[in-house]
C-alpha cells in the first residue's frame, strides 16, 4: 500500500463507542474510509446522527446510511415496544441471549457491507462486533465471522475472480476498557459517539441500560468518567 | 409432520417465475408458508405486484414485503438506468456475470429470511437459485448455498440452540424447462409471474431480455407457449 492510492475498506458505522473506534483504527492503518450506517427502525435514531458526526470528524471517503426495515418481523426490544432491560449487572448480561439482540442482525449488515464492497472494489470489510461483552449475541463470535468471510468469499464477483474479501474484527477479543483506551490512544472522541439503547428524545443516554452501563464501567476502568454523561 | 400443524418455513418470493414453482413445491411438502419480496428498488417493480398475487394465489400464512435500497449502492443494470442487454442468445448469457446481476442481492435476501425465520421459529428457508441458466451469478451456486446454510447455523439463536436451519434450492439444478414442467405438475398459474427485466410501463414483458428469453425458450421445450405473452 502505498501513500497516494489508499486500498478501500467498508467500515460497519453505527455511531456507538465500538464502531467509532473501528474506524479509527482502520484509518490508522491507512485505508480509504467507505461508512455505512442503517437506519433500521431501531429506537435509539440518534445513533445515525452520531454516525454522521463521527464519519465527518474522521474525513471519510463516502457515509452511505441505508433504510432497512426490522421492524417488519418484530422479534427485538430494540425495534418494537418492548421494554429495554434497565440497571442490570454485568453477570446478568452476559447469560442469555439478551432481549435486546435483533433477529440476524450482523448477517443483514455484513450483507450490505458485501454489497458495497463489491461495487467499491474494496476488499476489506471492518466491523466492530465484541466477543466479551457480548457474549449473549450468536452473530459476534469469532466461528460466525469466519463462516461469513467463507460464505462471502463464494457469494461475489470479487470472491469468483480470486480477490479474497477479508472481515476484520479488530475488537472481537477486547474488554470494553481495551476498546476505550485503544480508541483513546488513536485521538477518538467518544463525546460525538451514541451507544444507548434507549435515549431520550433529545439525544441523551439513560444510564441505565445494558449498553450504557458497560460502557460507564468501560471509562471507568480506564480512570475516566464517561463524556455521555457530561 | 402432521397435518394440524404445519412446520412454518420462509419462502423468498419475487414474484417470478422460480420463485413461484418454489412456493408451489414447499407447499407440496406441507408447510406453512411465509412469503417474503423485497423492493429493492428493482426496474421492474411489477415484480411485486406479481408476487402479492402469486402469494395470496398460494393462501399462505403471512407475505412481508421488505423495502431494501440497493439503489443506495448502484453496480448494477436492474437498480440503475444501464442498457438491460435484448436479443442475447443462451451461450452469451451463460458466459461471465451478466450485467443484471445485483451485487450480493443472494446474501443481502437470504439474511432478510434468515431474521424471518428466527423470529417465526422456522428451521426451513426456500430460494429459488438456479445454477443452470443463470451460471453467471455466483450467488446461485450449490457451494455458495452450503456455505451460506452453514453461516447462519452460527449465527442465529436456532443455531446456538442446535436446531439446525436448512436452506433449501429446490429448483438450483433443473433446466428452465425442467422448473416449468414441476411447476405446471403442481397446477401453478404462471399467468400470475412476472420475470422481466425491463418490463413496460403497463407491466408487459419485453419478451427480448434474457429473462424473456430463456422463460420462452423453456415453455417451447415443454411444447407450450409462454402465458406472458398470451
Amino acid at each position: 500500500m502505498t501513500a497516494d492510492v489508499k486500498r478501500p475498506a467498508v467500515v460497519l458505522l453505527s455511531g456507538g463507542l465500538d464502531s467509532t473506534t473501528v474506524l479509527a483504527l482502520a484509518k490508522s492503518q491507512g485505508f480509504e474510509l467507505h461508512a455505512l450506517t442503517f437506519r433500521y427502525g431501531q429506537r435509539h435514531e440518534v445513533e445515525v446522527a452520531a454516525a454522521a458526526r463521527v464519519a465527518k470528524e474522521h474525513g471519510v471517503a463516502s457515509h452511505v446510511v441505508v433504510d432497512v426495515d426490522l421492524r417488519a418481523f418484530g422479534g427485538s426490544a430494540l425495534t418494537s415496544d418492548d421494554t429495554v432491560p434497565k440497571g442490570r449487572d454485568l453477570t446478568e448480561m452476559a447469560s442469555g441471549i439478551p432481549v435486546t439482540y435483533v433477529p440476524a442482525r450482523n448477517t443483514i449488515f455484513l450483507s450490505f457491507a458485501v454489497a458495497y464492497a463489491e461495487v467499491l472494489k474494496a476488499r476489506d470489510v471492518f466491523i466492530g462486533v465484541n466477543a466479551v461483552d457480548y457474549s449473549g449475541y450468536p452473530d459476534c463470535r469469532p466461528e460466525y465471522i469466519a463462516a461469513y468471510q467463507d460464505m462471502a468469499n463464494l457469494a461475489t464477483r470479487e470472491g469468483v475472480e480470486g480477490r479474497g474479501l477479508t472481515i476484520h474484527t479488530p475488537l472481537i477479543l477486547l474488554s470494553k476498557a481495551q476498546i476505550i483506551e485503544a480508541g483513546l490512544s488513536l485521538g477518538v472522541d467518544y463525546s460525538l459517539t451514541s451507544t444507548c439503547y434507549d435515549p431520550t428524545e433529545d439525544g441523551r443516554a439513560c444510564g441505565m441500560c445494558d449498553a450504557c452501563l458497560i460502557r460507564k464501567a468501560g471509562f471507568a476502568a480506564n480512570g475516566l468518567s464517561d463524556p455521555a454523561f457530561e
